[in-house]
C-alpha cells in the first residue's frame, strides 16, 4: 500500500506542478512511481520478450498469404472474418465475437488509360473507391491540367468543359505522413469539383511518395448536389510522362476506361478478441487496427500489419501468469476504407459503455518503429504517460511533445471522451505502398514488427493495470485520418 | 615535335617495363606523355562543360515522351529511328545515315495469372520475349517448383509431366550487375528445359532486385529439338507470395493466359551520326548504345539513357574549334534486346573495314555513374588508357584491374578484333528496373547524366586524337551481355 500512497503523493504533486515541467522532453524518472514493481517487471518482460519474436510475422505471413486482399463486403473480406476468430481462439484469448458492420458494397472490374495524342502512351490507372463507370469502350477527351485541386477551385465555371480534369499534385514525404492530409483532397473531392467546372471525368496523380507503376486507390466522396463522374488515379510516373507530354502546349487526348460495380448493402464485421481482465472486467483497454483492406494489394502493410501488432500484443498479455486488472479489447475493425464503417459501429453499439473505455489505441500506419508515444489523455495523466514512456524507452521510444490523436478507426470513441494515445510510427515509406499493389509481405521487416508489438503489450498492459483514469477533456474535434 | 618524340619514347619505355607496375591502381602521372597538352585541355574541357550540362537528359526527356517505348520491329521502334535521324541532325553531327537490320518481330497481346487454389491470388504477369501464347482461356495446372534451373536440370523426366514448371531463383544484387548472369539462365533456357520434363508451361521469378508488382521481361530461346511452350514472368512479390502459398503443402493450382504474336521478319535500322575525323576520318572511334527497348516502360535506363549520353558526347566533341584527328561514330543500334541484331548487322556490313574501328564503347548498364575505365586492349596500349583514365579521375573514375568485356551490341566488332572498353557504371539500382514498366525518366540523375556524358566525350575524344592502337589481341571469345 506504500507505494499506492506514494503513487497518488506524486500524481497530486506533479499535477500541481503542471505537466510540462514534468514531462515533455524529460528523462522518465528512474523509479516508477505509478506502478507497483511487479506490474513494471511484467511490462518489461513484455517488452523484451516480444523482441525475442512475438509472433506477429507469422500472423501477418498467415493473413497476406491464406487470404490477401480484402476488400470490405467481398468474398475475401468474408474469409478474413473467419480467419480472424480463428486466430482469436487460437491464441488463447478468454472471450471471442463479432459485432456487424454494415456498408456499400463496390467493387473494381477493369481499369484502362491511354494517351492517344500527340505521343501516345499507355498508363497505369486504378479507379478511385466507389467511383462510377465510365461507357464500356471508355471516354476520349482532351485533358485540362490543374496542379492543385485549389487552381480547379479558381477556375472559371466551364473551365473544364467536355474535358478530362487532370490535378497533378504531388505527396510530400515525411516520417509523420503529414504530407497526406494536403495532398489527398484532390482524391477525395477532385471529382464533384472537377464536374462543377463541366468536366467528364477526373484523374489525379496518385497519392504515395513512390515512384513505381503502379497507382494508388482509396476513397473518394461525391458530393448529393453534382452528377458522379468517374475517377482514377494514374501511377506516379504516368503523371511525370502526362505532364511532359502536356509541356509540348499540344492538346492532349487521352482514352479512359473504368469499369466498377456498385453493391448495394452489404455485412461484414467488426472482430473482438479480449483478454479480460481480473479485477475491473468491465475497464476496458482497445488496442485496434483494420482487418480489411483495398483490393490491389495483400493488405500486408495497410493494415494487415496492425492486426498482426494488436493480436500478438494481447496474446502475450494473455500469456501472463495473471490477467491485468481491466481487460484488453483486441478489435479487428471492419470495413474502415470504404468509411470508417467498424469504427463507427463500435462506438455506436457501445455508447452506454464507453465511460469504461478507459484507453483506446491504434495501429493503422504500416509497419515502421515506433518512435513516440503520444497520448490525448486528461493533463493529470501525463505523468503517468511519462512513466509509461519510460518504460518503453529501451524500444527507442520518447514521450511526444506534441499531443496523439485518435486514429480513423477509434476516433468516432474518443469523439466520445474515450481516451485515446499514438504509438508514432516511422511512416516515411508507408506512402510508397498504401493502397498500392505493391502493399505486399516483403516489405515488412519482422524485427520492426516485433519492435511494435513490444510497444503495444508494453503500453497496453500499463494501462489496463493502472488504478487511475486517463480521460481526455473532452471534445467534438473530428478525429483526423491518416489511412482512410 | 618534341613532344611526340617524347610520347613514343614513353610508350616504349613503359611497355617494357610491364604494364602492372604503370598502370593497375597506380596514380596517373602528372603530366601526360601520349597527348598534346591540347588534346588534354580539349578534354579536360569537355569533361568540365558536360558537368554543367552536356543536354542529355534533354535528349532523353524527349526521346521518352515523344516515343516511350520502342519494341523492335513497332510502329513506335519506327517513330525512334525517325527521331534519332532528327536528332543527330539537330546536333550538329557531320554526317548521318541508316543502315538496315532484319529482325523477326513479336508483340505481347494479353498476360494473365492468378493462383486459384488452395488460397486464390492473382499475380502480376508477362510474357518472357518471344513466348508462345496459351490457348485463349488459358492454362490450368498443378504448379511444380523448383528453385534453380539446376534442379530442373537434375529432375526426373516426367517430373514436371502435365503441370506447370515455377522457377524461383532470385538474383543477388551488386554494383557490377554480376548477380545477372546466374540468375537469367532460368529465363533463357527454362522453357525448353521444363517441357523435356513434361510441362505445359514455364513460370519464373522475375530476373530483377526490385520488390515492386512490376514484372520482369527478357528474351528467352526454344531449343529447336524440344516443343514451345509458353514462358513467362511473375513479380517479385507475386514470386514470395507463390512460394508461401506451395509452402503449406498442399497441391497449388494456377491459371496462365499469355496472347502473344509472331510478326515475322520485319526491318528496322542502326542509326548512326558521324563527327568526321580531321587527319584519318576511316578511322573511327564508336560509341553506341541501343535505340530499341522492351514494351514495358520507356527505356529511359535501357538504353535510353545509353543512346542521350553517347548523342550529347559526340555532340559535344562536334561543338570544338576542331575536329579530332578520327572520326567519332555514334551509333544507335537497332533490334538489341530481340537478339542483338543491330551489332550483328553492322559487324557484317562493316567487316572489311573494322581494322579502321580503333576503339568501341557501349553505354547499356542504365545511368548510373561511372566509377570504372576498363579498357580490353593490348598490352603496350594499356599505359595510354592509364593516362586517359588520369583525366578522367576528378570523375570519381579509376582504371580497373579487371579487363573490361564487349557490351552486347559492339561485341560481333569486338570478336573480330576491335579494342574495347568499359566505362563501368553503378548497377546497383539497374536490375531494379531492368525489362519492367518502372523503366521510366523518373529514375535518372540528370546529374549522374551528365557525369557519363563527361566521361564519353573525353574517353572518345582522346582515343580519336591518339595516333597509336589499341587493339585487342584476337579472341574468339564470346562477349558477355549484361543487357539482352
Amino acid at each position: 500500500m506504500l507505494i499506492r500512497l506514494t503513487s497518488f503523493f506524486c500524481l497530486l504533486v506533479l499535477a500541481a506542478c503542471g505537466q510540462e515541467g514534468a514531462t515533455d522532453g524529460q528523462p522518465a524518472p528512474e523509479a516508477p512511481v505509478y506502478f507497483e514493481p511487479g506490474a513494471v517487471a511484467a511490462a518489461e518482460g513484455l517488452r523484451d520478450s516480444a523482441l525475442e519474436g512475438s509472433g506477429a510475422w507469422t500472423l501477418l505471413e498467415s493473413l497476406t498469404t491464406e487470404i490477401g486482399p480484402r476488400m470490405a463486403g467481398s468474398e475475401n473480406d468474408a474469409r478474413a472474418v473467419q480467419w480472424a476468430i480463428a486466430k482469436f481462439h487460437e491464441l488463447g484469448y478468454d472471450k471471442v465475437w463479432t459485432e456487424p458492420v454494415q456498408l456499400d458494397g463496390w467493387r473494381r472490374i477493369e481499369a484502362g488509360a491511354a494517351i492517344l495524342a500527340p505521343y501516345p502512351h499507355d498508363m497505369a490507372v486504378t479507379s478511385l473507391g466507389h467511383s462510377t463507370s465510365t461507357p464500356a469502350d471508355g471516354i476520349e477527351a482532351e485533358i485540362v491540367h490543374f496542379e492543385t485541386l485549389e487552381a480547379l477551385e479558381a477556375a472559371a465555371p466551364d473551365a473544364a468543359e467536355g474535358k478530362i480534369v487532370f490535378i497533378s499534385n504531388r505527396m510530400d514525404r515525411a516520417r509523420d505522413g503529414s504530407g497526406y492530409g494536403p495532398a489527398v483532397r484532390a482524391r477525395s473531392g477532385g471529382a464533384s469539383e472537377a464536374v462543377r467546372h463541366g468536366a467528364l471525368a477526373l484523374i489525379i496523380r496518385s497519392i504515395g511518395t513512390d515512384n513505381h507503376r503502379v497507382p494508388h486507390t482509396g476513397m473518394m466522396r461525391y458530393q448529393e448536389d453534382t452528377p458522379k463522374i468517374p475517377a482514377a488515379a494514374i501511377s506516379n510516373p504516368d503523371a511525370d510522362i502526362l505532364v511532359n507530354v502536356l509541356a509540348r502546349g499540344e492538346p492532349v487526348h487521352v482514352r479512359l476506361t473504368l469499369i466498377n460495380e456498385d453493391l448495394g448493402p452489404i455485412q461484414t464485421a467488426n472482430v473482438i478478441g479480449e483478454i479480460t481482465g481480473r479485477e475491473t472486467p468491465d475497464e476496458v483497454v482497445v488496442i485496434g487496427a483494420h482487418l480489411d483492406s483495398w483490393d490491389l494489394g495483400t493488405g500486408a502493410i495497410d493494415d494487415g500489419a496492425g492486426i498482426a501488432i494488436t493480436m500478438a500484443a494481447g496474446r502475450m498479455i494473455g500469456g501472463l501468469t495473471q490477467r491485468p486488472r481491466r481487460s484488453i479489447r483486441v478489435i479487428a475493425f471492419g470495413a474502415e476504407e470504404t468509411g470508417l464503417h467498424g469504427g463507427r459501429a463500435y462506438a455506436a453499439r457501445h455508447q452506454d459503455e464507453l465511460s469504461g473505455h478507459v484507453m483506446a489505441v491504434e495501429s493503422d500506419f504500416g509497419a515502421g518503429r515506433i518512435y513516440a508515444l503520444a497520448p490525448k489523455v486528461a493533463p493529470n495523466a501525463r505523468p503517468v504517460m511519462a512513466e509509461i514512456a519510460g518504460i518503453l524507452s529501451p524500444l527507442g521510444i520518447e514521450l511526444d511533445k506534441v499531443e496523439g490523436r485518435a486514429g480513423p478507426d477509434i476516433g468516432a470513441m474518443a469523439r466520445k471522451g474515450v481516451a485515446v494515445a499514438s504509438l508514432r510510427q516511422d511512416g516515411t515509406k508507408y506512402f510508397d505502398l498504401h493502397h498500392t499493389a505493391d502493399d505486399t509481405l516483403d516489405k515488412v521487416n519482422p524485427a520492426d514488427l516485433d519492435q511494435n508489438v513490444a510497444a503495444y503489450a508494453a503500453f497496453a498492459y500499463l494501462a489496463a493495470e493502472y488504478e487511475g483514469r486517463f480521460d481526455q477533456y473532452p471534445t467534438d474535434e473530428e478525429a483526423v485520418t491518416t489511412s482512410e
